[in-house]
C-alpha cells in the first residue's frame, strides 16, 4: 500500500487567520487514489521548520505534498527550502516568465519584476503550470516517491492537483486499492438514539464506521478497501435506519431536494426573514437550479412583509413576525407572487437578541405551501446566530424532503 | 517565550470528510495569551500515531492540545492512549456519570450504557465539564508544562476552552507576551502591484509582514511581539496603500458597510439575480442587520424580474437579463418597493454554463441607486461558480463602500 504525507505551510495558519480547507480536498483525493493520508503536518515559513516536516514526510511517505509559501513575495521561502532539502540548483525557466508575463498582459499589467522568483525551477524537477494564478506547482521523483508543492490559494492548488499532479499519479500508483466510502446522511436524531437504534448492529470485517455528528444532524460513514464489503455494510445499516436517512454520499440536502422537484417536475419559491437569503442561497449553489426554482423575497422589515407578500397587518398585530400565523401567509404570498408549485417560508429569532420567555432566541416558524395545501410548524434550534441561521435553513430543505418522499417525520 | 502545539485527532480529517476549523480557533486564542503554535499535527486515531504525536509535542512544547477522539463510540480510543502516554491508570468518576445521566434526562432520554466510557478519568488528570455534550475535556500538568485533550465538536470545544482551559493558561503563564496583530485589508490591486506599492517598504524591526491573498482580494498582516511597533508598522504602510484599504482587522466587507449605513443613517435593500440570495444572506448575518437592511428579492426567473421588480420586457428582450440596462431596472424596482436609500442589483453568469462570446462565464452586471442617482457597470471574475457568486457579491458591498467614503475606484 501507499501512503501519503501533507504538509502546509504558513505562519497565517498557526496564527489562526486562515483554515486550512487544502487538507480536506486533498485528502479526500488522495484516499480515492488509493493513497490515503497517513498524516498531516503544519509548519511555520521557516527554514529549519520546513525542512524537518520534509524530513519527517519524505521518510514515511510514498507522496509528499506541499501547499502554501510560493507566492512572489518574501515571506515565500518553501522553493528555496525544498530546493535545499533536495539538494537542487535553482535554474531560471524562460518558459515559465513567459506565461507569467502572458497572464499579466492578458489583464493588460505590466508584469512586476518580483514575479521573477516564480520562474524559479529546481534543477531536476518539472513545473505544473498554473492557469489560475502565477505561481507553478512543483513535481519532483526519486526512488519511486513522487513530491509535489503547491501554491495555498484554494483555487489554484485544486486547479494544478486535478490537471497534473493527479494524471502523474494515476499513472504512477494506478493499481493502489483505494479507500472507498459509503455514507448515510441521518436528520431528525441524536447520535446517541442512533447508537441505540443500532446497538448490536457492526459493519462487515475490516470495514470500519465512523460517526460523524454535523451541525444539527448526524453522517453514519463507511469506508474500508473493499468496495463491495462498504456497500454491503452501509445497506445492512439504511435496513435498521432507513427512516431518518434522507441521503448518501455526496448528496446535500439541496441536491436531493433538486432531483425529487426535477423527477415530479415542480418549482418552488421562497420568502424568508431571519435567514435573510441563506435558504434561497443553498437553493441556488448547484449549476441549473433556474429550473425549480423560480426566486423569493427577503422580507426583513415589516413593512415589506406587507407590503410584498400581503402579510396583514392584524396578522403582525396580534401573532407578530415570527409567529405561524405570519409563516403562512409569507408562504401564500410568495407563491402567489411566482406561481410556483411549493413555496417555503422562514421567520424567527436567530440572535443574539430579539428573544422574549415566549419566543426565545432560536424559534423558527416555517410555513409550507405544496400545491393547495398549506400549514406551518415551530422549531427550536440551539446555537449561535450562524448556527441558528444554518439550522433552520437545512430543517426546511430536510422537512420537505421527508414530505415529497411521503416519509412522516 | 511560552510555545504550543496542536495535535488533531481523527480518521475523518484525514479521509477528508471533515475540514479542520479547530486549528483556527485555537491557534488564535493561543496567540493571544502568548502561548503560540508552534507546529500542528494531524493523525490518525490509532495508538501508535497518536502516542508519537503526543511524544514530539511534549518534548518540544510547554502546551499540548489534543481534540478529537473523546466522544462515546469505538472509534473514540483518544483517552486510553493519553493515559497510557502519560502512565496513568484509569479512574470511574461517579460525578461526571452523574453530569451525563443529568444531560440526557433534561432531554426526556435515558442515558446508553456506552456513555459510560466518558465518565473515566485518568488518574492524576483534572475533568473539564462539557456543558454543550457529553465528552468532558482533560488537563493535566507535569514540570511545568500544560496537557489539554478536548471534544472534537467545535462547538463543545470552544466552550470548554472558553470556559476552563483559558482561565488556567492565564493563570500559569498569564506573563507571556501575546503575538498582536494588525490586518490591513486591500481591495482592487492584485497582489504583486501592491508589491510593487510596497516596495522599499519594510515594517519595523522583529515586525513580521504576512502577505495573504484572499477570494478576489489581499490581506496585509502585521504581527510580533510589541503592540507599538506593530501599529506603527500597519500605519506606515497605511500611508502608502491607504486608497486601496477598505477596513482593517476584524472588519468585514458587512461590518464596514453596516457602520458606514448606521452613521449615515441609511437604508439598503437588493435584488440579486446569480448570487441567489448570498449578497442579503451577507447583509443579514451581523445581529441587528434589521436596522439598515430592509429585504429584497431573488429574481431567478425572468417572469419574477419582469413581475415584481418591473423590469421592463423590451429591456430582456433587447439586451437580456445580464446586461446594464436589466440590472438598472432591478435597482430602480426594489428600491421603489422597499422606499429604501440604497438599492443594489446584481445579475450575471455564475457558470459553469449559460456563457457565450459576448458574456462569458464569470460576466456579472451591478446596478446601484443610491437615492436620486442611479448607474450601472460590468465586471468579470474567473473561478468557479461558487467563487464567481462569492466575488460578485463581496465586489458590490465593497464598491458600495468605496463610493460612499468618497473614494473613487
Amino acid at each position: 500500500m501507499h501512503i501519503s504525507a501533507i504538509i502546509t505551510i504558513g505562519n497565517e495558519i498557526l496564527l489562526g487567520s486562515t483554515i486550512n480547507t487544502n487538507l480536506a480536498w486533498l485528502a479526500k483525493e488522495l484516499a480515492l487514489l488509493g493513497l490515503p493520508v497517513e498524516f498531516s503536518l503544519t509548519v511555520k515559513d521557516e527554514a529549519k521548520a520546513i525542512w524537518q516536516a520534509l524530513k519527517h514526510a519524505w521518510e514515511s511517505c510514498d507522496v509528499v505534498i506541499t501547499t502554501g509559501g510560493l507566492g512572489p513575495t518574501d515571506d515565500d521561502i518553501t522553493k528555496r527550502e525544498i530546493a535545499s532539502f533536495f539538494g537542487a540548483e535553482m535554474r531560471f525557466d524562460a518558459e515559465i516568465w513567459a506565461n507569467i508575463q502572458k497572464n499579466f498582459s492578458a489583464r493588460n499589467l505590466a508584469t512586476p519584476e518580483i514575479n521573477r522568483n516564480q520562474a524559479l525551477v529546481p534543477e531536476g524537477f518539472k513545473s505544473l503550470t498554473n492557469l489560475r494564478g502565477t505561481a507553478p506547482g512543483l513535481f519532483y521523483e526519486q526512488g519511486g516517491k513522487s513530491f509535489f508543492a503547491f501554491a495555498g490559494v484554494p483555487l489554484e492548488m485544486r486547479h494544478v492537483f486535478s490537471t497534473q499532479a493527479k494524471p502523474l499519479l494515476v499513472a504512477k500508483y494506478g493499481s493502489g486499492e483505494a479507500i472507498h466510502q459509503e455514507t448515510l446522511h441521518t436528520f431528525g436524531i441524536s447520535e446517541s438514539a442512533l447508537a441505540e437504534l443500532l446497538a448490536g448492529f457492526s459493519p462487515l470485517p475490516e470495514i470500519n464506521l465512523a460517526w460523524l455528528p454535523q451541525t444539527g444532524r448526524v453522517d453514519l460513514r463507511f469506508y474500508g478497501r473493499d468496495q463491495e464489503k462498504v456497500t454491503e455494510s452501509a445497506n445492512n445499516c439504511l435496513k435498521l435506519v432507513g427512516d431518518q436517512v434522507w441521503g448518501c454520499n455526496e448528496d446535500t440536502p439541496v441536491s436531493v431536494l433538486h432531483n425529487l422537484l426535477r423527477k415530479l417536475k415542480l418549482t418552488i419559491s421562497v420568502a424568508e426573514s431571519c435567514t435573510g437569503g441563506l435558504l434561497q442561497k443553498m437553493l441556488t449553489d448547484p449549476p441549473g437550479a433556474s429550473e425549480v426554482f423560480l426566486g423569493g423575497v427577503v422580507s426583513y422589515s415589516n413593512q415589506l412583509k406587507q407590503s410584498l407578500l400581503r402579510v396583514r397587518s392584524e396578522t403582525l398585530a396580534e401573532h407578530g413576525a415570527v409567529s405561524e400565523n405570519c409563516a403562512q401567509e409569507m408562504a401564500a404570498g410568495i407563491k402567489n407572487l411566482t406561481e410556483s408549485s411549493i413555496a417555503i417560508s422562514i421567520t424567527g429569532v436567530a440572535g443574539p437578541d430579539g428573544g422574549n420567555p415566549q419566543k426565545p432566541v432560536g424559534t423558527v416558524c416555517f410555513g409550507f405551501s405544496v400545491f393547495n395545501r398549506m400549514w406551518s410548524l415551530t422549531q427550536t434550534f440551539s446555537g449561535d446566530r450562524e448556527s441558528i441561521r444554518h439550522k433552520a435553513a437545512e430543517f426546511a430543505l430536510l422537512y420537505l424532503i421527508k414530505h415529497l418522499q411521503g416519509t412522516k417525520i
